[in-house]
């Protein structure tokens, strides 16, 4: 099996850094960017520089995108790989991007006789630097395996999460968890420090109970997600205590927004007759409120 | 020294296992409660029965309380307990209430020469009957010492929390952030299920990046709350990828309560001037706009 | 029919001027309060100071009280009024509590032979100062009908809004909908004044749209109330426009706490099949939510 | 003066009669859409049929647009009119789109010679079949002279809201509070229901207060706007009386998002210091959590 042609676009922050692993690995690189500062910086390790997107889409097995948002997405690859790409051609875009716009895109590449992969990266810069990107990725098992050496090649950790468009959603609910969750302990060492609690005795502390252990390490894996809602910690109790946080910090003039916002939820929980099941069923709760199957794991039978 | 007479109020789902350890573990217990089934488990166990809350306060040097709220704590307490008590007696609250009103009882219990610690119980009423229980103790190193015996004879893991009144505020705390992050995973499982991603997978990779990791294990103290609030991850980046996962949940008719506070929470700190700042640095903005004085560490040198 | 003997507790910045009112349109009234000022203006009046809360609650037909907050209705009409008190005697509260505080008092008065009402104020200090008084009550045909020319020399609105409990209820559902509705138009201006409107020209164009017009004068009468959910504007079309909003504003910084909120619920419409009603029938679909019958106006015919 | 040629793109529910009413109040029209059956409508009326927009374009004076959503505007506009348009050509889009969507727009139609207006739309379909529309206008002087005639064929309500983007913002603004009021109402109704008020009654007595009145007709107008911040009625009244609201709804499992939601605002407003003043102060509140210069009126003297 020969090697590839590994075209590649977008030499920004995190994607200069992605080709240079890339080229320093074995894997010949044609690159390209509006910036001719982000290709010089990968022909002085050898790598080639394209003077189209055109010529790298002509020229490659496989294109990688690695793009600031989903116009760049569609413009680069819709108005530039797509017309000029050889069929069997792959494209792996590693864009954080909506996704739909990946969807559309997607669709539009397929349609063409080319290939569609969406890998967006977790981690940061930093991790691009030293060849440590997670990926997520989407795709087919016979494009996952075709693109798996370069990914391997600029990170150390893949995740196939199912096929074309399920990398980008992966990503999309990961972020949601981790931003959302930040936010949330902001507001708690916000309250604890009004409180004034010491910071590292309260993390300590924290860090021991559910409050910081995980739902999905701890509770929910042998409890909604098997199946299993009996309490465990009722719903009922929860609001309360969550009442006790929400009038005390409001006795204080600390003001908790997400709190606030997770007292209505339980509230919807409670009138949806979840009030004395586990608190894990707000997940039952909520796919009830969404419409959505509630997602159980496999039995280990 | 001799070992110290006991009394016992409130023998319900927690307080009876409790009390029962205690008996076990070589602490005489004389105990109350309304109903006379709960003092008929302790006296099977060879423990004593009151017949009133006077007769506890008068006969013991170390009374524990443990009932459901607020106003039975205050009419057992300042109504039952106070007018009988000797001088010197410890009054030890294991409720979970409003640490305000724990502030009312103990400023009551110790201008009457009592002595007071609030020592509400983390984990469930399952850890209470193998005496697993995990308490957080609000008391003066005095009276740690004091009832450290006993708290050791009902749960496995003691934290003492500063003076009187911390207890029950780590409590409040750990359970805002237990509980409010329930509701936060539910919402993110909602989504990844509406999103067609399997649900062991998706746990499998939360489980592995920051997501589910722990912000206060992980980020929080190697970031803000030494001092770096230096990117890191953007909250700028953070704010953008929130928005995608809000558009994209909202294409599909999936609710986001909480995301869409936290969201509104960024653009706070936004505002504010903290948009280029470490996703972390969500902390210094909740502190500023909540008039308090943000938190950090003791540096490691 | 001869004139009943007034008592009156509770002489601050509202029971004062309400008080003196009563003495000035000819109702002899016998006055207490914990500070002896309150009560020396009364009597400068012509009224006759009590010296104590059993003093007023043994010679008076009517009592009414006017209290900062639960605690202090529960100890003066508990404790106070009630062991006092002539068979008969109307205790007509018109402090701002909790209604289940209220309905606790209530049942206690009626239950010791008494009789309850309670008569929330609406409108502000410089109101009552005029006689000017607003009142929400909550009593039986009879008491109302005992209790309205005393109302009558304090306010000049008297709204029977239903039995005992009625009054404090529409009292807490006004006020909800004043007070949120005023920090939602500190949003909307906030809003306008980033994007460079002119104030003046913006007030004057909401007032005269169905932004300021009040959806419960114009289309929720005719449209949700009177059983018609057909649209008009759809909740899936004012969805979209609450997105472009908070993207817009999200682009500008600008912070939108309850339209973001606001946004989550018309996602829980949708979810739940009233994306393609009009926006009136978010009443039905929050009624369905919190598991409460959607009220209708009865039928003009 | 002669009359100016008129283009018509988009004759959707909303364009069809919009058109039509142009060409029968005398404003001969040429239009264009993708689907026959709407130009075959106009046709019927005696206006001409473009084969394509290049031709409306090239043939028109004044070309208006109304389309679904913000790539159909970028496309009609920046593909369609302005490479064929005469210098001179005024383009005016009535489209609901994102502000920053027609900041683009505008700025190409600009760059290429043309004037630009946006006159997005209030009022229903049923209102432009009546010919009254409400127009929320963004022009210069000379362009709202010029383009006033047409849009008074199709309406009864022209308000000039300032320069080209100013339309569009006026329109995002009021669709903001009306569509956040209406959800608010809703909560609001709900409540009361729960609470077992009359609906009728509770209407009456809301139509009356400050809660349905309209903050910017009332309060805001003599208070914040007039520089005025003292109470009135205090920040910190709210705030505990939205805590009343919560609390009892919570006790009876009626969900509150966004007085839940205004709470903590309310709260971010007395940590900022604004507790003692006037609750319209909500507004400076905000504007300065958001940055933004808080908007007054123009002085009466």
């Amino acid at each position: 099996m020969t090697t590839p042609k590994i075209g590649f676009i977008g030499l920004g922050r995190m994607g200069r850094p992605m080709a240079s692993n890339l080229q320093r690995n074995g894997f010949a690189t044609l690159s390209y960017d509006v910036n001719p500062q982000g290709i010089a910086a990968l022909v002085a390790l050898g790598g080639r520089a394209a003077g189209s997107i055109a010529e790298v889409a002509r020229e490659s097995d496989i294109v990688f995108t690695m793009l600031p948002a989903h116009p760049e997405v569609r413009a680069v690859v819709l108005d530039g790989i797509v017309p000029h790409a050889r069929p069997g051609t792959l494209v792996v875009d590693m864009s954080t991007i909506d996704p739909l716009a990946t969807d559309e895109v997607a669709a539009a590449v397929e349609a063409a006789g080319l290939g569609f992969v969406d890998a967006p990266v977790g981690r940061l810069a930093t991790h691009a630097d030293r060849g440590e990107c997670l990926f997520m990725v989407g795709a087919s098992p016979e494009n996952f395996e075709r693109v798996k050496p370069m990914l391997e090649a600029m990170g150390t950790t893949i995740h196939h999460c199912g096929p074309a468009g399920a990398g980008i959603r992966m990503k999309v609910v990961n972020n949601y968890l981790a931003i959302a969750a930040c936010q949330l302990n902001a507001e708690t060492l916000t309250l604890a420090a009004r409180f004034g609690l010491d910071v590292e005795r309260t993390i300590d502390i924290l860090n021991g109970t559910t409050a910081n252990n995980g739902h999905l390490k701890t509770n929910f894996p042998v409890k909604v997600l098997a199946g299993d809602i009996e309490p465990g910690f009722q719903i009922d109790l929860a609001h309360k205590d969550l009442g006790l946080a929400l009038t005390s910090a409001s006795s204080m003039k600390v003001p908790l927004a997400m709190g606030a916002a997770a007292r209505e939820c339980l509230q919807l929980a409670r009138s949806r007759g979840f009030g004395g099941k586990d608190f894990s069923a707000l997940l039952d709760a909520w796919c009830d409120l969404a419409g959505v199957e509630a997602p159980r794991l496999p039995s280990k039978t």
